[in-house]
């Protein structure tokens, strides 16, 4: 039995983190919001969040269901797909380590997502973009360099061209993500950040080549980005840092 | 051999998520910034940073270290002690469902410190505040409840006093802070938002009754709230939402 993904359907989200790591382990999943035939789509995605129906209510998407199981948060849902199909170490140690470094992803997207949405996620761009500019020059000065470096750093003492060294990992996946998605909300700037970060754009094009992560791609289950999702183009934010 | 936390001396901040949990287990640790004489003190947690001396070097306190292991991100560092000593189920699953919890409590975290920084964590409260101002009312309006009323709602079902049921777990010392902090921050909101989560409140004060809790919470090793933490006090934020 396969695993169902419920996320949003029309982005990629933080969604986006979990379709890639199901996608680089092969096994089949239903995304079950993008295929209402099979599951009912995004109604039966809202019943879960009431919680009348499970044990277990998330908060928000994404949630994956793995059997009686029906686990929330990304970083979670990763840790679980992490352990079962060896997307992380085996030991405590190598695990909790591969967790930390999601965390500090999740930290990171909550900061890019703020960049368009500063004051409200329930108002429009155009109620907050003068606070957009102001945070998005910030995180494009300040917060993205220190993100980036860190990570940079981390990739030269791994030892291979993943963050843990020469072993793929589901953070690895996200960083992809995270370059995916600056080079689409930030061209202009992500140019000139990208020279410091020589390590985490070559990791960034290794995943892009593993075979099924390329063949994903290239399908029609991968969504573009748009203006609805986490990373969202609007020219007035990409200033140079 | 005890454990060594290390985060900002002079603020509860994410720190003390950590503390509490710390403190529930009875274990000995030593708050290493605060205690400059045992172990150096912030120079020392400065070198943590820099990673130069450690393997898996942190983005940020807090982060604690136990033996060799250097664990950060406050919600990685809870998942281990709670694995630890008992803060959470035993079994997969509800050591899943836990750290769920504590991942959109993290997220409600970081939505309560961007009330007063919605521009950025580098610039001064009094440069954002015409910002903050429309930040802390939509938080207060829409936010605040929408998380209570989620954890309210998980009570509700979980057959006991705590998230979990009758099984303290580190999710239900996160919540206390929660509580706390917002009380601290906005005192005026607040009371008008208790009114619809009496278990939310109930669990609060369970916590507070915990021997171990309520001997720390009178003692020197609680930090004040104050106004550079997490939770600041500021009159013009507190509208009634």
């Amino acid at each position: 039995m396969g695993y169902e993904l419920y996320y949003w359907p029309t982005i990629q989200g933080r969604g986006e983190f979990v379709r890639l790591a199901l996608e680089e382990t092969g096994e089949s999943y239903i995304d079950v919001a993008r295929n209402p035939n099979k599951r009912g789509g995004v109604p039966t995605m809202i019943t879960f969040l009431d919680g009348k129906r499970v044990r277990h209510p998330p908060f928000a998407p994404p949630f994956l269901k793995s059997g009686a199981l029906l686990i929330g948060q990304t970083a979670n849902i990763l840790f679980f797909l992490g352990m079962r199909h060896g997307l992380a170490p085996r030991n405590d140690a190598g695990r909790l380590w591969t967790h930390q470094l999601q965390l500090t992803i999740a930290d990171l997207v909550v900061e890019i997502h703020d960049t368009h949405h500063p004051i409200s996620s329930g108002l429009y761009f155009e109620d907050q973009r003068n606070e957009a500019k102001r945070r998005a020059t910030d995180f494009l000065q300040y917060r993205a360099p220190k993100f980036l470096h860190y990570f940079e750093h981390i990739l030269e003492r791994s030892g291979g061209r993943y963050l843990l060294g020469r072993r793929l990992t589901y953070a690895d996946l996200s960083l992809f993500q995270i370059v995916e998605g600056l080079r689409y909300a930030f061209p202009n700037a992500m140019a000139r950040l990208e020279r410091a970060i020589p390590r985490v754009i070559a990791l960034h094009d290794s995943v892009a080549k593993r075979p099924r992560i390329a063949a994903y791609l290239t399908s029609e289950r991968r969504i573009a980005f748009n203006e609805e999702g986490i990373f969202r183009h609007y020219q007035e934010l990409d200033t140079q840092p």
